[in-house]
């Protein structure tokens, strides 16, 4: 058996051999560790992977941590046992590139993840779903109908027991109702290097700008647009030869590989949120 | 003999063959030519170098391509003959990375300038002028001298016959009249990736925001702060285990590669400026 | 109505001016022009671009190219239309990212090829042919039986009308019975940065080097392997915390990438061959 | 008081625990620790940083550490105390990028080692130590002194007590004789992406190969040429248009970055070797 544990909480002295002391006991293996401390903040974090050769009681395990180890600290903590793969649901609206990513690496084995089902405002994409075999829902969006249809959405998402969602360049913006039942639960791609060029039309405000590098960034829905934790950036180069259309299509490939990173970082368990920021762990 | 001739004129049909038409006659050999067309702006740009055998009588060339060529397609054109090298005034404060890292190159002959003078506000570096064998000039600046100041600052560019200047990292800000006299002729190093962090402190606020890039800019410095054309961008990757002390230490580095290359383009007459972009040929 | 042309002869004066003056009185206005010279090979090259307002008469157009430039400057030419898509067949094993990463930008349209069918030695990836609704041809090789599974391949290129093949992973060297037929016109991925790793298993040999940065080659197939002229490379970091899994799950993206960017400028007719070389035009 | 912990013992349970006990014991503070495991090796290596807040006795914790931990676990472990700068020694030859990059970040205090000399077997660069006011020692080398040579500089490390030897751009292979004194303690930059291009003129083999990457390579000096476990690397993109000069004066810029950056690891003792590979602890 295998266990995967977060740990964040006030930075103090003897918490990794703390921790790692509790693990032996137990008769655990640890074959990752990894800590950082932001010392402007005073917070330890803390990522742990550990092997039990026989299997454990697992509430026991939870029972005696919680004893020993996080009241002593002030610990917040989560533990995920091996194997159990989280529930995904992808948003999309016209964009197929993001989506056709995601699913191709999901039939690949490549996410480790359940995709339920695939959202949308619109219909045009439906197809891929299909392609995919995989339930689509199209829940259209207009000014009348948000509030509604945002009931709608929390409702399959409950339906499904869906972990966290992906915005797949998913052209709506999500409200404070849905993002409060998932909280640093919603990964959305921005299609520009944030902060820089936040909101719409990022790769014209680039162009405009004149910039010799355009990005892309993932990042956690929060209640300010495109103002959440950033999870994964990447960049590449553009030049005067380039127009807007060049602009866009050499942006598909980086919002592809920047969600998909962000999102198995997530999967796999490797992302802690603190200040609005990201602890991202190798 | 070789000449560098920049073009820039209304779009139109027939321009490439009309100018390489001339220089054929002129008994020249196109050795680079790139053109580039900015379909929005409607503007054509050419940057074209040629070797000629003989030498060629210049006054004579110049005359006979305004009549044939410059006035028929309403071109802005610039020529430049192989082998004077321009003249760079380098402008510094207290950090010295990119100075060294400029003279340098200065003295591998890396870089096609010549450099006169460096002037600062400061007299912390001046020991580098000193180990590289360069006047120094200490130009102190404050809210009461500044007028004063830049009067001296010009003195010194035209009493050296400067063609253009490099803030490599230098501290204050350039007023319009200095800029005036030197339209696209500035160039600064930004340490972030402009346009995000625009202003002072860069790294902090990049730390603060929790980027997984940070970049550099160099750009052509106009009235407005850090937004003047963009010469030359590049990024590195950090992480959560990055303090503001690596975001400084790494962007060290960014900072003089990128001033550097922008330097380099300037000086070899690659770039020109339009619509506050630039085009930089290669 | 647009024509692209590629040349290349041998370098001397006057032909760009003789190039784009043809052009202009054929009342063509050139819209992209780059060129490059081989200074040791004395080899020129030009990609060029031209659109033409009313319809002109191509067979004449090429008859007077030739008696007016070609045979005058020795040069060799291809002409093409714009609006017609080359043919492209690909070929897989059962490796699946290269070709759901082809597959998607087909159907996204931001490949400009037609894809007439699909070929392979294993039915692994019919599954994904269905998918997208494409022919897959299942023409299994064996030691005993390659001569006449070649004669098969040929065939289908040549029922099809091939223009070009891809190998998005295909595991099986291909024939100078094959390569003859489509001498340049066969791209390969190989999943190392060449020449370092060429041959087989070159993730593992790159663990093993202990190499700090993967990477992945597109290159043209020629009668030695892994040895042809490269179109395309790109690279990724590794550290000595990513195992053999991690060097090949992070080599997916760049294998995908670089073929797609090697396919696109095939497609789009930029790329020239000379002395086992690459000329890239942007 | 500050200690760096280095530890590279066989792989097995509870040694995390037990060191870091070890160290709460002592009353220190952990505020690093990085781990990592070779799992075909077996073999598990850490990096560890306390801070102790009262002075502690050396010779007994390292005693102690050897009786608890060290002997019971098979550890190989070294200990750095914060603040003994290492002692690094700069071989050149002609070239003097690498040499003014290394000097320019010594002298601004990004580099924490001592430099006591510079040594090459020409006198091209002494103007460069005077200008940074540090010994040159000018130790010739042809095919009849070589050895006299090696002992000349054998003798000048052993008499200014240098812990590593850096060849930026030094032009002789190292032999046996001087490499066995220095194990893994000799830092070479290689200006290509080893393991292609090993040997001489790299950059021409890359130009000839047409490739659209070029690299450099740091790595430690071992009796094989070009072979010792790598460093650090690093690469940039070239294209056709690019000749061998251009080759070169873009790999300068990675070359010096490549270098320093090793230098930097190293000096942090942030390096570990195993297998011919490295460990570099981020």
């Amino acid at each position: 058996m295998k266990l995967t544990i977060l740990i964040h909480c006030p930075d103090q002295s003897g918490i990794i051999s703390s921790v790692t002391s509790y693990i032996h006991e137990q008769k655990g293996n640890i074959i990752y560790l990894d800590q950082h401390v932001d010392k402007e903040a005073g917070v330890f974090f803390m990522r742990l992977e550990s092997e039990f050769e026989n299997s454990i009681e697992l509430p026991l395990f939870k029972k005696e941590f919680d004893k020993k180890l996080a009241s002593k600290y002030g610990m917040q903590w989560e533990l995920y046992k091996d194997g159990k793969k989280p529930k995904m649901a992808v948003f999309v609206s016209k964009y197929n590139h993001c989506l056709y990513d995601l699913l191709s690496r999901y039939r690949s084995g490549e996410l480790l993840v359940e995709i339920p089902f695939i959202l949308s405002n619109h219909k045009d994409l439906e197809y891929i779903a299909d392609q995919f075999q995989i339930p689509y829902y199209h829940v259209s969006i207009t000014k009348e109908n948000k509030e509604s249809a945002e009931e709608k959405q929390l409702e399959l998402l409950k339906k499904y027991g869906i972990d966290f969602i992906v915005l797949a360049r998913y052209m709506q913006i999500i409200s404070p109702k849905v993002i409060d039942v998932f909280p640093q639960k919603i990964i959305n791609i921005h299609h520009s290097f944030l902060p820089a060029f936040a909101g719409a039309k990022p790769y014209h405000a680039a162009f405009e700008r004149g910039v010799k590098i355009i990005g892309a960034t993932s990042h956690y829905v929060t209640a300010e647009l495109d103002a959440g934790p950033i999870i994964e950036q990447d960049v590449t180069t553009v030049s005067h030869s380039h127009s807007i259309k060049d602009f866009i299509t050499k942006g598909r490939d980086l919002e592809k590989i920047v969600l998909s990173r962000a999102v198995q970082m997530h999967a796999a368990r490797k992302t802690m949120v603190y200040n609005n920021k990201t602890v991202v762990f190798s």
